[in-house]
């Protein structure tokens, strides 16, 4: 049933049930989800089809993606078939074709949601710049054959054009000097799934904490470059709850630097897309406390954050505050102990 | 240790292996991680707790966690447990205070990583804006109680306060009109963790491309506010390999509509944070065209973009003859399938 | 290729590529990735098949797994195949037999990892508590549906008997000496979610058996702080459903060892947090056999267990007793096939 194909026409078959952090609130199932199992199966059978030759190992590495439609929406709890097979090999590309289906264990019913064609290269896993040669796959007709080489041919062409193609970074203004404020600040989107969520549907107070985290974790590695690890985290207040399917934007910046820490400011807003009356708000603020560790974990000097304009002199002398209390409640705490 | 505890001092322990994707490239253990584990055991007891008396089912809601130190790093493979228990309660709270040792299963040492102090407030499930009453605990002595209720009145306070403190958001330099550009563009970041990536350590085309099904939807449900799906994804080319432990930053901007379907053209840009010397790159872009479903996902009518400026008009032009291009295309498809 | 097959011999097949969360840091794939993708594929057949008729909709739920043997380690890389099939129904379950391969895409091996035999009820969509009748299934021999009826009286009768079996929950006191039962007891405890449960609201079997597997785990690795894995896995039964929302703790300890592996048995009880009057439950109980290997994947000695008082000898026995037992079993398995 679709295992031993290292041979004549390479195929694979995936299938999942799709779960409700596969879906969005309403339960049709992302296409992001659905354009990642497709991936999948296409780097399996990719992979496994350039090692049936002798020579260096390698791991298909994805090239393209045709353009794709999504045919019918998908439901929780339907299962995704994912079937994958080669159709087209040049000396030095893969191409797959995959075809997903949406089953209804339920009822039983089919339908055909997507086509997808991708192009993977493979690299050889002793020196990833290495691009190795690929098997030929046997073709039923020549006329198979000749379809396939016009496709390779068409998709080749397009891949140089876009790489001229070339958009801007969409909202950075300036490149902003290193060590400033603007430099390392940082932000992430996330849309609230069903299992960052309490039975009432609201999201749990640590996977809020853990982005936050995540934020000023990038914040401070995009500051000093080195391997930085969490040393504290101020009080946090949970100002107003957040909803299953709201947005939460969750932004980072830099406010003050001592010899070897790194203070960073973390504000979350929630936005309830749909609900739109309800407006953007703020649900949380706090500040993170970052060092910088060497390869024995031992704390490393930390670059001074380069401070523009007053609001950020402001805050830095607020933030060299908080440190000082900080440390001389520590020293207090020790003292007291001994 | 911890289990048969409803009553007296309600306590519980929780613990879990440290994975690859609980920690950053180095191997420690991200600071996100044990908050999230921290609240979870905090969410379970003071569920729990308020659940021990008859009236209203209800679920403990966050509302407040002191300041937290790290006082050692973590490690993959490392066993953290986390321990909670209940230490004061007031009408409406609950105070929980959480232990975190880390345990090297192998070696067998041990060390307290984490102390942490949090608030919790029952909501009733029945109806979610009412705060329900919390059973009282039993303290061992009177001193007791009245150092937690000094801790209570003390956190009361802070909360007050900083529900003033409120920081702009940052960034938004003016709020954008409804349904221009800027009013829907999104953009979020990732870092790039073990399982996200091939054995060869580079990212799999398949996360890419959920990330950036991700931010389409994002930017296509802040337009439209309504129940979106994914439609098609243009042809999407793999320019440039992104790394293991690489901040990844994507970026939507809606660039057409036409009645029934939106364009999204999506950036990823890719930053190796510690190898600074390289900088950060363009790996992919691509167009993903949305739709908007009412409650029979059948299409509904989008609001138009509104444009400002001739580069997003210039966009929209090209976004256009692309759309017309398909439409033709999918016209062509059908008659030849006649 | 494995899509049309609601008819004669219901089958299907899952793949997937074992990823660093799928296994422990030496790159061993944890026995609980396993169980929970041999449980996914045998839902998915199961709820599939039972839907076949008129009727009342229905999921299958997990009743019972055998015995299950993990013949050879996988590892990270590897794409784990999962083929499952209907091999007898009675009028209220069904049968599923299911095999497991490795495959190295990079060197294209391949082994036969597991086999697994897996039992399932199907509940009504519309009343939880009903279970409808299973639309038989053709044999193609007399003498194969004698042999499942066999094997469904045999299950039936274990199934009431281990019912029986009842442990206290377990509970640590103080320190304990190294290699007896309290030192490396453990337990994890788990708050159900929303991706954890099926249409009904209810744990995948799956779940619980990746967690089972994670405690029994830790166990092992305690007990002798070196590389160990899952080497097989006494019949599972489902005494109890679990419901969103609940807190499972589950609950491990030594029960045996011999030369070469150690038996550790292990407790899940579900806590109903919010339902308080229902109280905490036993739900599932099992034993896992797991073995120690060094960097070349041999088996190691094992540490033996240092018992302390009767009923620690008296369960002792009782593994011993399951060890022998096991060991002829597989002896004259393997004759029969001489």
């Amino acid at each position: 049933m679709s295992i031993s194909n290292t041979q004549a026409t390479p195929s694979i078959q995936i299938c999942r049930i799709m779960r409700p952090d596969d879906a969005n609130i309403i339960g049709n199932v992302h296409g992001g989800t659905i354009l990642k199992m497709i991936e999948e199966a296409g780097c399996i059978i990719g992979t496994r089809h350039c090692n049936t030759q002798t020579g260096d190992r390698c791991v298909a590495a994805l090239a393209r993606v045709e353009r794709t439609d999504f045919l019918h929406p998908m439901f929780i709890g339907e299962v995704a078939h994912v079937s994958a097979e080669i159709t087209y090999t040049s000396k030095h590309s893969v191409e797959v074709q995959v075809n997903v289906l949406s089953e209804n264990i339920v009822t039983g019913a089919k339908k055909l949601t997507n086509k997808a064609t991708l192009w993977y290269v493979p690299l050889s896993l002793q020196n990833v710049a290495k691009i190795i040669e690929v098997p030929p796959i046997e073709y039923s007709s020549l006329e198979q054959e000749e379809a396939g080489k016009k496709r390779y041919e068409a998709q080749k062409f397009e891949r140089i054009e876009t790489k001229e193609r070339n958009g801007e970074v969409i909202m950075s203004v300036s490149l902003p000097e290193p060590y400033t404020v603007a430099y390392s600040q940082s932000s992430l989107i996330h849309l609230v799934g069903p299992s960052d969520c309490t039975l009432h549907g609201f999201v749990h107070g640590g996977v809020t904490m853990k982005l936050m985290d995540e934020v000023a974790g990038i914040v401070a590695a995009r500051h000093c470059k080195t391997n930085i690890v969490t040393a504290s985290v101020d009080a946090i207040n949970f100002h107003r709850k957040i909803k299953k399917g709201c947005v939460i934007t969750v932004s980072g910046r830099m406010t003050f630097t001592s010899n070897k820490s790194m203070e960073i400011e973390v504000f979350v807003d929630a936005d309830p897309l749909v609900e739109a009356e309800k407006g953007k708000y703020r649900a949380v603020t706090a500040f993170f406390t970052y060092i910088s560790l060497d390869k024995d974990n031992k704390p490393l000097a930390v670059p001074p954050l380069k401070l523009e304009g007053e609001e950020e002199q402001k805050r830095f002398e607020e933030g060299k505050a908080r440190y000082l209390q900080n440390k001389a409640k520590r020293l207090a705490d020790k003292e007291r102990q001994q």
